[in-house]
């Protein structure tokens, strides 16, 4: 078909492959949380992968890093980007359906999205996200359950109650610091936010540049700064460093360092307000079970807990904000990407409310709130705690002579009815060959059934998992001896409880 | 945000939006076809959107339809292209991967694919591909195994046995009958395969148009012809509408019109020996069940029949060729594309071996055999079936007051913990507008829980389901009342039970 030179394999720059049981587990996640959407009355939306380029825009979180961007192509009479959230699809869907939709309209999308930015370690340009939005509501109640629905969906993927904490805050408050501070051009707003954003990956020196002068990080890249004063800028970094908010005589005071700030303006009363009564939502459905999952609010350690210090790097944010943070600040091992051993993990998911999203289409604003899951990270995460519970490949039931190949299938037949993954070697290879296929697809046990065994009704089965076990221990001759236990004949009608008990 | 004048909402070309409860039957879907392919041994494999250009080439069954292509990207160093399929992309990973893979691989593979062909009534440019392929060997029992798992799996979508055909047919056939013909020419027989393979689609007279001078379509697009005598175009049309191979003497005669053929060369000899020996496979498997699936191949009719017709459009085939076909010539209608509303479901899935496509990689073939079905034909061939089955719409509790909010998460848990899909209204409406939402989101039931109820401890279903059928019947003011009937009150501890009953 070709001729000449070869092509080299490579993936596209910044795209990774995935495969077995890896994938397995993301399907199951994928599967878990797709089904709590639903039982919360969400209802599924897919849009495509493309939208026509002026539509969705492009409000992403990183504006400031060089290269960043969306893939754009240029169609017959437009450009078309594809999608770099779930969100600006969501918009334009809105827009397009306003008349028909149900109002609130609440879905979920679970999808691809594409950012053309400078691929690094474990940042690729691909990534599936997970959303559930309402949209068309102000209602505050929306919000507090877009949080309770957060917390309920990790606990049901596989996270302990103490493996994460909701920080929720109000972009109202951010904003009426700002003010207080000055601050009103909105560019050099969006600057400090995204800024305050990267407190816990730069640090206070890293923040201060960015506040400032500007920041050159280690492989070479400047981020231009908000422009600060040295002095402000320290006292807002002071601020969200210390985090704390405090009731005294009757008004919600800020601390930041030694000093104490009284903030009066409406912005911040009301975002204090605001946060006040999702609380009071949260703890009254906190007294209560979420589904068969214990949310307790009010324990010593409460899931969703305030933090001013959230902000979210996203522009559209107006109100609500939250993230799930987990809470043990371990380090994760991953063999997802080799030349990245270590990762902290911090947010795997988050939300909060936009009202002013679809104005790009319509007159009125039309408010909505809404939560996406970082399923990657989560299933870095989960991926070690499932490493066990997860084996889904195949029994390899081998072939000694094509002539038999009745005979294999009807233990093959077995197996399958009995929902156990399993297979007759599909290749050219001779026994040896297949052993070692079976060995390195990892599977739980091989079945050998030849002329012998096929005329006395029994079969062999080779429990590689019990053999592999025992390969890492064998040190002698006869170490390797008593490791062949892990075979044994059966009789044809126990194979499938045998191998059951096997799995 | 944005200001001044407003964007229309409107879609790309060529590409839909999907929602609701036809996602719901579409993850379904997924999820039988996925389970089947694990059972059969085959692990998850996933490859990015994008690939590098020159690594995937271009290998679509329409190059010869305008503007026909890919989603090509420049990138920094080079040129990035959207997948249009997932055999291009496998080829690359098993050639990246070569040395580490178990010998076969096999994989199946779930995701969107792009072409960049002009986009028409019910033809998009993304859609959905479901691939499973066993890559490294020239075992036709793997062929033979493929059919078999595309019959076993659109039985478990929920086809019924007498729904479909698989039609099995060899390229090496089709060779051997092009180089009866003396065609030698490779692009002259992709254009004579490319042409036979729409003979249902255009007719025996497009088919005429297409192996001679060309075919104008009622577009007004001209796809050049193959150049053939008229003869000789009109002896192959005759053979492949007459679709007869009969063994006469020994020999295998092919039935053209009046014509009788008598073929000998070695590609023809080869595929017919091809053929015998996966029916030998497959009847010996047809005695027994596949799963809880009876393929019962030695009846009257079997799901599996030879069709020297089928070619398949792919260049990259090289000797079994297999298509599922709907047995029926109905008509289904469909709500997807307004434009649309007839369409004849011809293919719902496919494959065949193909024994070079690692070839643009490796030195050695890499022999390889696979699937891929059609998910939104199949889709549109459920959607009908199930209609009534899928309700994933939440029941709806209406809010009298947000200070009893906490009464009405009492019922909201009841319902939740039961696992029945639910929700507190989360908008800003009053109660008409509660119900009107209800309504359009298509819920079973809304339920009415006010002060009076509150304090007797028991709540009102509203029956959204036999209210909808009801007033469909009405005609006077007396019906409504008796309407009304779908109405009733019940204790709060019986609330559960009694929406599941309405369920």
């Amino acid at each position: 078909m070709v001729k000449g030179k070869k092509l080299k394999p490579e993936l596209a720059s910044g795209f990774i492959d995935r495969k077995g049981n890896e994938l397995i587990l993301k399907d199951r996640l994928i599967e878990i949380i797709k089904r709590n959407f639903q039982l919360y009355g969400f209802e599924p939306l897919e849009t495509p992968g493309f939208e026509i380029s002026e539509n969705i825009g492009k409000f992403l979180p990183d504006e400031d890093r060089p290269m960043s961007g969306v893939f754009g192509f240029k169609d017959k009479k437009e450009w078309m980007s594809l999608r770099y959230d779930l969100t600006a699809p969501l918009a334009r869907y809105v827009a397009k359906n306003f008349e028909n939709l149900p109002k609130p309209f609440k879905r979920y999308q679970v999808g691809s999205v594409w950012r053309n930015e400078k691929p690094g370690p474990g940042r690729y340009r691909e990534f599936t996200q997970i959303d559930a939005d309402v949209v068309g509501t102000k209602n505050l109640n929306a919000d507090a359950e877009m949080c309770i629905l957060l917390a309920d969906t990790l606990i049901k993927c596989g996270l302990e109650k103490d493996e994460f904490i909701i920080k929720i805050n109000n972009r109202k408050i951010f904003q009426g610091i700002l003010d207080f501070f000055n601050i009103k051009d909105s560019k050099k707003s969006l600057t400090v936010l995204r800024s305050i954003d990267k407190l816990q990956n730069v640090g206070k020196k890293g923040v201060l540049d960015l506040l400032t002068k500007g920041r050159l990080d280690k492989s070479g890249d400047f981020t231009k700064g908000a422009g600060l004063k040295k002095d402000v800028a320290n006292d807002i970094i002071d601020i969200f460093s210390s985090n704390i908010i405090s009731k005294q005589n009757g008004k919600y005071m800020l601390t930041g360092g030694s000093k104490l700030y009284n903030i009066e303006n409406e912005f911040y009363k009301e975002g204090i307000k605001e946060i006040d009564q999702i609380f009071e939502y949260i703890k009254n459905l906190g007294k209560l079970n979420i589904a068969d999952t214990d949310l307790n609010y009010d324990t010593s350690k409460p899931i969703v807990q305030f933090d001013p210090s959230i902000v979210r790097g996203l522009e559209y944010y107006t109100g609500t904000v939250f993230e799930a943070e987990t809470a043990t600040e371990s380090l994760f091992k991953t063999d997802l990407d080799k030349g990245y051993k270590n990762i902290k993990i911090g947010s795997i998911g988050g939300g909060g409310r936009y009202d002013k999203l679809v104005s790009r289409f319509l007159n009125d604003d039309y408010p909505a709130t809404g939560i996406s899951i970082g399923l990657d990270r989560l299933l870095l995460l989960l991926k070690d705690k499932n490493k066990e519970a997860i084996n889904n490949n195949p029994v390899v039931i081998c072939v000694f002579d094509n002539k038999n190949i009745s005979k294999y299938n009807e233990l093959l037949q077995k197996l399958r009815s009995a929902n156990i993954n399993s297979e007759i070697y599909s290749g050219d290879g001779n026994l040896k060959s297949q052993l070692k296929y079976a060995d390195k697809r990892n599977s739980p046990a091989a079945i050998l059934y030849g002329d012998d065994e096929i005329k006395s009704g029994v079969v062999t089965i080779k429990n590689l998992k019990k053999g592999k076990e025992a390969s890492q221990k064998i040190k002698t001759r006869d170490d390797w001896k008593s490791g062949e236990s892990s075979q044994i004949k059966v009789k044809i009608e126990n194979l499938v409880d045998e191998i059951k008990k096997l799995l």
